[in-house]
């Protein structure tokens, strides 16, 4: 585990660069079961998100949150807090679409905006920048990027209870040795 | 989410065929810190598993238990209780490979396995057939078929898991909305 000031843009950019593909080869063609489900809980289960749901909010950040907050960042440091993520956005954006077209259009965002991110060709000092989260307050440059790509690693991890929650009562006693059915989602 | 008879062999081998494509998409060229490094715990961090560690265990999955438990249940029924899985045999037998020799090995194995399930024919009567488990007792055909597919699942959240650790410091305040920042592994 790295401490605090190790960010290293190749390991972020590495990860950043992997998820379309890694969410195609787990999702594409999948039968509805595993991809238009959610966990349930609360009224008729419309606090928990399906993979099309999690695929709709990744498309969302593309769009309206990580590079526009990097360019906030070096074009008005902390003078102007980010805009806030509408983190349910991707209820009326995905509406009418199918998981492939949301898989396409991911992958085409995530790949113009990792273009635009290499050509502004950052510079380490350029990483301790800071701006103004609107409820965290001051973070860095550095923070933000390594958080666009560990929000990648926390939707897979969703991602991958969602589907495990469609077959928990299936796998009968081995429920028991099967970490992702007791993942309670931490909020996230 | 299904009741517990409702295991359907289709969406089962869906999972398991694209498992061995989404781990090459996420972990093939990674950098070191990503595929190496554990989530530390206990003296010196043995008692967690890295990137390598989970590829490698899945390898061994494939090779001693999952198919050989499926023929088991097939030709001994309850009569013969299955070998136990040895959760840590990938430490010998992964030991002077690359990441990218366990990738392609993990490949190669699960699609061998996944033709000799398609060769079994099953038909819905033997889905529940019933086999003894050395800890858990009776278990049927269906749930050792539900928990291999689950079990990929398992290790795919605990492998974004176990690469956000890496991170955890370095993305600042955000860690509060990270929630894959937030899961204590569930003893899986």
């Amino acid at each position: 585990m790295k401490n605090a000031t190790e960010f290293n843009l190749n390991e972020i950019s590495a990860v950043l660069t992997r998820t379309p593909a890694t969410l195609n080869a787990l999702l594409r063609g999948l039968p509805e079961t595993w991809v238009l489900s959610n966990e349930g809980r609360g009224s008729e289960g419309k606090d928990t998100w399906s993979a099309f749901d999690i695929v709709g909010h990744l498309i969302v950040g593309e769009r309206t949150d990580w590079m526009p907050r990097v360019r906030i960042v070096l074009e008005n440091g902390e003078a102007r807090a980010f805009d806030p993520f509408d983190r349910f956005a991707q209820s009326r954006e995905s509406e009418g679409k199918s998981l492939e077209q949301l898989l396409d259009e991911f992958t085409r965002l995530r790949n113009e905006n990792l273009a635009a991110l290499r050509a502004l060709n950052l510079q380490p000092e350029d990483l301790n920048r800071r701006g103004r989260h609107p409820a965290l307050g001051a973070v860095t440059l550095s923070e933000l990027l390594a958080t666009w790509a560990v929000h990648d690693l926390t939707h897979l991890h969703q991602l991958s209870r969602v589907m495990a929650h469609q077959y928990r009562d299936v796998v009968g006693p081995w429920s028991a040795y099967l970490g992702v059915l007791h993942c309670a989602g931490h909020g996230a």
